[in-house]
């Protein structure tokens, strides 16, 4: 498989093969949200760059991804096992290992998006949400670095948490596309899917809430251009909490849906 | 640990140890839902039996769940790893194989739900339903063998496929408890969250609705009695569905979340 390295992405989740189902990358300073800290939706679209080459199925369907132990910026190891191919969908599992230390364990389902056949039934609007011009940028040099990698502008209503104070409503909404142009595409959703501000930041104020589990199912291929997403906790008890996400692309279309498992740390 | 095998599902999902990290269960014709076919939950709950015996923390919190191929009634085996031990949380997997083909890959986080410390922010109120006694029944001779494990009562409004025609509406909602009298716990609200007929009966006639991905947050230990819960499909498309489940216990507390994607088949 040819890879196309002209992108930021690409490059930080670009894998050589070092053995049978072996594969060695390197978390990428560029993509961390503290200090050494790498981006769960990273270090979960390094798993895909390793399935999506022993998968015969053009496109993640169901990817689950368990967050085993803290990740480091450096050397990675992706370890991938094909565990059924079939006709309509495949199985494997990544694990990504630093040292002898195991990571993160993915699981996923691949299938293919441009060959569904059933009944569409969708009653849920879209939300309708200002234009990007109207919403507030993510940047400054208080954001994290991977921050940069985006475009990525909250709505006003969900941006006070940032310019005054939380709203009270456990929610993050806005647009978001890659800084240098690339074009999102369904093994790109799931990264999408973890790259708001946490939901609670509009309720508790704790920046850190590392995720424990992200499942993400991808519904269609995006269309090219801005995306737009709506992250949203319901349930935040003891310190745990769900984040549930909808991804829609620029024709209006509903992508992919999201749901992780993270912990406030105070 | 000792099993107590006073109740049917313990009997159920009981396993015995055939070597280091594997053991010997039989998926019992009583949980299927069509000829041969066994539950998706109940597999799941085989999967935790071995969990629970291999990972130190006593509550599952997340457990994804991807069903690889198609399981029979028979025997099966469990194959266990403890993946992380933490000092909150603990991560493993299991793998469930009849012969040599893989049947359903389980990967788990465990941690303890009494003692978690942390806020509390629920905005979202509990709906009401009316009570057990004023739904329906689920029950008869087309009803598939598994239901006959539990008590569960469908609300009027979301048994309508079942009486007469589709609501248009892709929801399910009721009451479920053992029919044995044995009380719901984090090890059986996975179990729970795959019991009820599938949401999209009440937009599609489809009774084949295989999961092809399930996912289970446990939220908090559940009181005896009566579990609550709904579920609902936002988006059918082209075939493939999600299905979001949640779950209250008697007291009404929110005990459980779930989400799992599956595909219509005509």
């Amino acid at each position: 498989m040819a890879t196309d390295l002209s992108y930021e992405l690409d490059r930080a989740v670009d894998l050589t093969q070092a053995g049978d189902d072996r594969w060695r990358g390197e978390v990428d300073p560029g993509w961390t949200v503290g200090v050494g800290v790498p981006n769960g939706g990273y270090l979960l679209a390094i798993a895909l760059s390793g399935l999506g080459r022993v998968l015969p199925h053009p496109d993640p369907l169901a990817v689950s991804a368990h967050y085993v132990s803290r990740s480091e910026v450096g050397p990675i190891e992706v370890r991938t096992e094909s565990m059924r191919s079939g006709v309509t969908v495949s199985t494997g599992e990544a694990r990504l290992v630093q040292g002898r230390r195991l990571r993160v364990h993915v699981t996923a389902t691949y299938g293919d998006l441009g060959r569904l056949e059933g009944p569409t039934v969708v009653n849920e609007p879209r939300p309708e949400f200002p234009p990007p011009e109207a919403c507030v940028r993510a940047q400054g040099p208080v954001a994290p670095e991977f921050v940069r990698r985006f475009d990525l502008r909250l709505t006003p209503d969900t941006a006070v948490w940032a310019t005054s104070r939380p709203s009270g409503v456990a929610e993050m909404a806005g647009w978001i596309r890659f800084a240098d142009g690339r074009e999102p595409d369904t093994a790109t959703l799931p990264l999408f899917a973890d790259a708001f501000p946490p939901s609670t930041l509009n309720v508790v104020e704790s920046l850190w809430v590392p995720t424990l589990e992200l499942t993400v199912h991808v519904r269609a291929r995006p269309e090219p251009g801005w995306l737009q997403c709506r992250f949203l906790t319901r349930y935040l008890i003891q310190g745990y909490l769900e984040e549930d996400g909808e991804i829609w692309d620029s024709a209006g279309k509903l992508v992919a849906l999201s749901r992780q498992m993270a912990r406030i740390h105070d």
